[in-house]
């Protein structure tokens, strides 16, 4: 594929990626090294062609820099300000990279959660390390990157609050409440009081017991659970006609 | 204000409005015509500037059409389909106010819901008429606009599925169960079963009856009730910890 960014009609339009990946116990993001000086953190990102959708350009740029592709990417939102692009590294970079280093970029940021356990990046093109990160041992990323990982963090939370199916998908079909209180303190990043979160879990009725306990494991062996999918379909809808 | 979009970072990036309206029986949207042969209807919409941020942006372009003000917008997302300007109508519209009229143009999408009871909006700029249109009466709009506004109220009815409160807000401090139940008729677009509708809200105790009763009707005055906000942010964080 070639690069035009001359001829581009929107020469400062780019996307960024915020992937979240659950390992279990923490919640990470995935993030690139620019090959500059001692190497800068960012996110996934680059500027977008002119004959490609935003959600066309995210998952090129995604498979470009990381080799990661099957990924479901979610617009987050746009992100514009006339300042985001000040830190002196972020100019340098720019002068090295862009026509007009000077140009305001207006970056359409996407999102998605994952098993990380799932996706081995590689990395690749201007990145020349790929790496999944807990979210909240974040250093200094490039331009605004941190604002957009807050905004995306805010957003999940969000989703998962009014959708736990989100975090369902996360989890292996059988499951203990400890699994899925792990979860839920990776996401909200504090603990949880432990009879409160199964007590509330567990009188929603989301959850059918199993008749099946963990084996080999060091501890007393914990039941298994499984997500009530059915039952929380009707009581999603209860407050909607 | 001077603008100057030869020399703009980001000549082919606007910011569209979606503003909903509620009259307290249909759900409007506010639609510019723009002075153009028999006039085209568009959403309030126009190229940003360099210097300014991208909210910034939707307050002044909406404020320019159509003299709005104080309205809080929220970012819908952004659209940027290449295929987004096709109709002969508007490529005839851009060879005279842009410089590349085949450019593709990134939208950022902006929303907002108000009791339009509140505004009266005024015509400027190159909108030669603004006037709150039904939602689900719209006629072919400029660009995807239609697409925009369908995007805009499935997330309008999203918020007020998740978060009554928006609702809430469009009606007065004091309603009637009929007034609340035309408002989510008015954003379904479908009718609701009165019984049923009311079983929901009362069981769910949102809601606080007042000793009250509508005055001077012509049918049997109905009891007037007030939003339990203190009971409502209790039972929304009922699955949060």
């Amino acid at each position: 594929m070639t690069r035009n960014t001359v001829n581009n009609f929107n020469p400062h339009v780019s996307v960024d990626c915020v992937i979240f990946g659950f390992d279990g116990v923490r919640l990470n993001v995935l993030i690139i090294e620019r090959e500059q000086g001692g190497g800068v953190s960012a996110l996934p990102g680059d500027l977008i062609l002119d004959d490609e959708t935003l959600d066309d350009s995210a998952n090129r740029v995604l498979y470009e820099l990381t080799g990661l592709s099957d990924i479901y990417l979610k617009q987050l939102q746009a992100f514009g300000d006339p300042d985001r692009i000040k830190d002196l590294r972020d100019v340098q970079w720019l002068r090295n990279v862009r026509e007009e280093p000077s140009a305001r970029v207006i970056t359409i940021a996407y999102y998605s959660l994952v098993n990380l356990q799932n996706f081995s990046p590689k990395a690749a093109s201007f990145a020349r390390d790929v790496r999944w990160e807990p979210v909240y041992e974040l250093g200094e990323l490039a331009f605004d990157h941190n604002v957009i990982v807050d905004k995306a963090l805010e957003q999940l939370r969000l989703n998962l609050k009014y959708d736990p199916l989100i975090g369902f998908e996360l989890l292996p079909e059988k499951f203990t409440l400890r699994q899925l209180q792990k979860l839920y303190e990776a996401v909200l990043n504090h603990t949880i009081d432990k009879r409160n979160f199964r007590k509330k879990f567990l009188t929603a009725k989301l959850l059918k017991p199993l008749n099946e306990k963990e084996q080999g494991v060091p501890h007393k062996p914990a039941q298994y659970y499984e997500f009530d999918r059915k039952r929380y379909m009707r009581i999603k809808d209860k407050f909607w006609f």
